[in-house]
């Protein structure tokens, strides 16, 4: 393990030692971008030193990527990859060799924005602001944890500009995050020129205002200076309740004459003869380019695995069910926050807990107050911040805490989308559950309805997407996904609802029995002509419609798609092939479960009559019901649709 | 015209008169919210003093709402609704009996949250933030356009943590405006109780450390001293060269005892009898409340449509179409660029400009350089601030400025979409154009490539989506776009790409003749044994394929749907009837091309063979060709997989 810190600083051995260290990361940067022709040495040597001076006091080891009590460094930065692959090499965590010929190439690992996949990498960046997110949600973890590490995020000074970050400032403060800690690289220039020039920043000043230590570098190129400002950190700022912040004024290009202040690097490289010229400058062979051009060339290089930083998950507690009985309607938000109390009992010890919860100045619409009764200590209130709040709950989410995060489905999918697909790039096991979905909404009108839930989340591969519709089905599956590795997305609305039964009209249809698989339909009702297939709130007026049709004679088949990715493709194909379909969804028709099971048929040549019933319009203020009706979602509006389907 | 700005500050007989208004509009708000059982009385009434001033001081005339000089609000918290319907019923805009019986009732205007269906109101918001930027889209195209009058945000205090406030904050510092006057009500409330316990938020220093004036007004229920303070807004600060902010302390539910600080009350409504007793505390008669609801609960109510306020489109001269030809290769981004550059030229009479655009740090990556250089004082350059540029440029389109905004696909889509939505509700003009698009922004690695941008921008249904194939359809799209009120999204990569020809492989299909038409397909070549669907950058990739597939003597049909919303539904029924089908795209195929032509085919009913060849997983970090052909894109496996189709 390496660990200096507690003994080393202003050593002199050591900073001639860093000096030394410095100089071979600067020949990987040089080497690395001529070799890839494209990458960020500019960004790479400004923060060089830092980087370095950083991997020399933090806790790590490179023969145990994951012990628990590493320091940890997030690069919000993710474009100064070659100094970090540089910098890693040089403490041993792979052959520089690797990183030369891998480098920016198709298949290998060694990314043009920092990955995971590269041992000692913790976390995937590129989207700049996301990192000083990740370093709250991380922070957090280690003190629920009960771990002392420190968690650095290495920012750029233009990234400053990004809103996400003064959510996270005020997070990690209002957190009192004193193991968190903030580096800008503030060399006054970014792609469009001078930082100042582009988009004016009092970088220091926003920091003060948010209540953090700001500790100025002067010179962010002089390791005595760096180190110094490390010490204090590891030192003199210990019993602080604030989070710091250290600006390292440092230069562009730092350190090679060719570059340095000049913001073309920031995104392009040296030709051949400047890279030459440059390694001759740093005391190397120049020769030595040509010798990795020409193995870069071949082709015959197989891309390597390496062991990585993965997440941890918790064994997980699901505890006993709740039934929910015929005797009162539920709307599955509380159903959701009964269960996620319960989970909190059964898994959430002190000192140790495994669930945590995350909102946005909507606890009590979200129902995680009773959670929040019972594990104080394990629910965040991020404010009306939902960027930072999305990010950081994705990244305690694979620290082996079982996170949720619960807003309305405007804030939850259509305002973080981008976050999420971070999330899901990082492999976190977030559990997204969005309340107040669809026209159900009501009231609050059309910026308040997420209607496109399906539409946006599919797009994010590695979540699956469930959507219960009533309450018994929401406890058993909010059990489920808290027991389960992965990015899970949860949706309701707001209304509450009848329990589903069977046929009997009695008993629940998800009793203690049912257990939530997913990638199953579930068939509420079995008739003979045709089958409605719907999820969610919506399926309610699709069991009226039942009613409805049952009266005229007319029995159909109704259909549960709770799991709706992944989808249950065969009993799909096997119902269309039978059977005239209609599909009901409180969302947009042609983005929703009608669509995919329309691609479905089309991809088996199924040539069958359907019809997708939804949202075709941003939906009004008033009453769901009312808003259902205008859109032709209405109990009579749906039995209307399947007759004139199973008649044309 | 309501203008009492320049002689009426102070005067005693306008103090009473407000004092009269304060009660009536107090009475609304109580009434309103008590018939609708929904609402937010609380923060209404906390703001009603200052919106009741405002419509005092500004310009603005119900006579005439879109009158070119007028002052604007701008309501950020859109669910103070009843404040401001109330305000504006008091100010001559409708009848207090319209707002009575519609308000919160589907097919009525008066939404939960404030929509421009109501006279007088500017802008729908409802999710909190984006305020400040609409108000610095306003306010800078009012400078262009040579009007001197104000634009007033009204915001919250809880709103006051979205991030992307402190992009708005720096953005209208950088371009001086004036201009703009944001207000902040001050009530320490939000819905989860004191925004200090909430999330704690130094918003005076937030402001100064972004170089705004301000001022704070001590108590922000007294007329006195809010006229005082909009009297230093018009007069004292004219000649300054910053925004303004007042921070009005005030109380939530201020001037009714039941309601008085209470959270509770943000969001939930008097009872019949406290409303009544409520309304008895305000001098009325508490009788007429029955009235109301009486009147209410009739269902002969049938909604009213308004003349309101709408957006402005100017005459467009497209200027001369450039033609790019076989000799070289082009990117769409330069072609792009130099539409953009004719467009100002053809347009932008100094002092009178119809063309503006916006970048985020990546004007030369996005090829704004030419259109910034002709005209330096109609491009913006907003930092890497996204979520602000995206709303502040959808809020100048709609002030009769052509306004492009160009960024990376994962900043104009991923990132943004949430404040497009809100640009669509709001009847936009705005002409997004994305560059780096798909696969093929290569080793930038994956948190770059938008491989979804069709599955999320269909979700933003007033946006159409085009997607050119070459500099040539490029060249003619834009000019097409800027001439056409609405919402545009243009998408390309970054590759440069061939001039796609005729089939005599030397004149360019898209030759001079040729007018971008929407919803319409292109048969490229045509073909006796199949069809491959196509469009953007991957065509390259088809038109290769084509001729692999030639050689073997197999000759298929290649049609570019660079119109991708509108569809041609029409030509894609006939295709489909008669030959299989291949479709191609460097985009998620579950959510792309494929699946719109899929969903078409089962809706009518034919079955035909389809393969959508496509994006299944996210990039990586390498060439384009590379990571083409690692998910099966490269031109040989196109073919391979078209012959498959055809014998299987």
């Amino acid at each position: 393990m390496i660990n200096l810190y507690d003994n080393a600083f202003l050593e002199p051995i050591l900073l001639n030692d860093l000096n030394e260290k410095w100089k071979r990361c600067a020949r990987r940067i040089i080497i690395s971008t001529t070799l890839s022709k494209s990458g960020h040495p500019g960004g790479s040597l400004s923060s060089l030193h830092t980087l370095i001076s950083l991997y020399a006091v933090m806790k790590h080891d490179p023969e145990d990527l994951m012990f628990a009590e590493r320091d940890r460094l997030i690069l919000s930065i993710g474009h100064i990859s070659p100094a970090v692959y540089s910098v890693l090499a040089e403490y041993g965590y792979f052959d520089e060799e690797d990183f030369f010929l891998g480098f920016r190439r198709a298949g290998h690992v060694f990314s043009g924005h920092v990955e995971m996949d590269v041992p000692g990498v913790e976390w995937n960046t590129g989207n700049l602001g996301q990192g000083l997110s990740v370093g709250s949600g991380v922070a957090l973890s280690l003190r629920l944890k009960g771990i002392a590490s420190k968690v650095f995020v290495h920012m750029g000074d233009g990234e400053q500009q990004k809103g996400q970050i003064a959510e996270a400032r005020r997070f990690a403060a209002k957190y009192k995050l004193s193991n968190l800690v903030g580096i800008i690289d503030r060399n006054f220039l970014q792609i469009g020129g001078n930082t100042e020039e582009v988009m004016p920043t009092n970088i220091r000043e926003e920091y003060l205002a948010a209540g953090w230590n700001v500790r100025y570098v002067p010179f962010g190129h002089d390791f005595s200076q760096i180190l110094s400002a490390f010490k204090d950190i590891f030192i003199e700022y210990e019993p602080s309740e604030r989070p710091t912040v250290l600006v390292m004024r440092t230069v562009m290009g730092h350190g090679v004459s060719i570059m340095e202040n000049k913001a073309k690097y920031h995104g392009s490289v040296l030709s051949v003869d400047d890279a030459k010229a440059t390694l001759k400058e740093l005391g190397f062979a120049p020769e030595e380019l040509d010798y990795w051009i020409e193995r870069r060339n071949r082709e015959d290089l197989a891309p390597k695995k390496y062991i990585h930083i993965d997440s941890l998950y918790p064994e997980i507690l699901t505890g006993s069910p709740r039934l929910y009985t015929i005797d009162k309607k539920t709307d599955c938000r509380s159903a959701y926050g009964e269960a996620l109390k319960d989970l909190a009992v059964a898994n959430n010890i002190e000192n140790l807990p495994k669930i945590t919860g995350f909102s946005c100045d909507l606890e009590t619409s979200v129902k995680m107050q009773g959670f929040r009764f019972i594990c104080p200590y394990c629910f965040f209130e991020a404010g009306i911040q939902e960027h930072h709040a999305a990010t950081a709950a994705g990244a305690m989410s694979r620290e082996g805490l079982v996170t949720f995060f619960s807003t309305f489905g405007v804030f939850a999918v259509n305002e973080t989308a981008n976050q999420h697909r971070l999330n899901d790039q990082n492999k976190a096991n977030l559990k997204i559950v969005s309340t107040h979905l669809g026209l159900d909404v009501g009231e609050d009108g059309p910026t308040h309805q997420a209607i496109d839930y399906i539409g946006i989340m599919q797009n994010i591969p590695g979540f699956s997407i469930i959507m219960p519709a009533d309450a018994n089905q929401t406890d058993r599956v909010i059990r489920y996904i808290a027991s389960k590795k992965g990015n899970f997305f949860v949706g309701m609305g707001r209304s509450l609802l009848p329990t589903i039964t069977k046929e009997d009209g009695v008993t629940p249809f998800y009793d203690l029995e049912y257990v939530f698989e997913p990638g199953k339909l579930d068939f509420l009702r079995t008739g003979d002509t045709a089958t409605i297939i719907s999820y969610g709130t919506i399926l309610t007026n699709v069991m009226e419609a039942y009613k409805l049709l049952l009266i005229e004679g007319i029995k159909v088949t109704v259909v549960n798609a709770a799991s709706i990715s992944p989808i249950d493709r065969k009993t799909i194909i096997n119902i269309a092939k039978n059977q005239p379909l209609l599909t009901v969804e409180d969302h947009f028709t042609h983005t929703g479960l009608g669509a995919i099971i329309k691609s479905i048929m089309a991809e088996e040549m199924i040539s069958q009559k359907i019809k997708s019933l939804g949202v075709t319009k941003y939906g009004g203020s008033g009453k769901p019901q009312d808003l259902y009706a205008l859109q032709g979602l209405d109990p009579k509006s749906i039995a209307t649709e399947l007759k004139r389907l199973i008649t044309k």
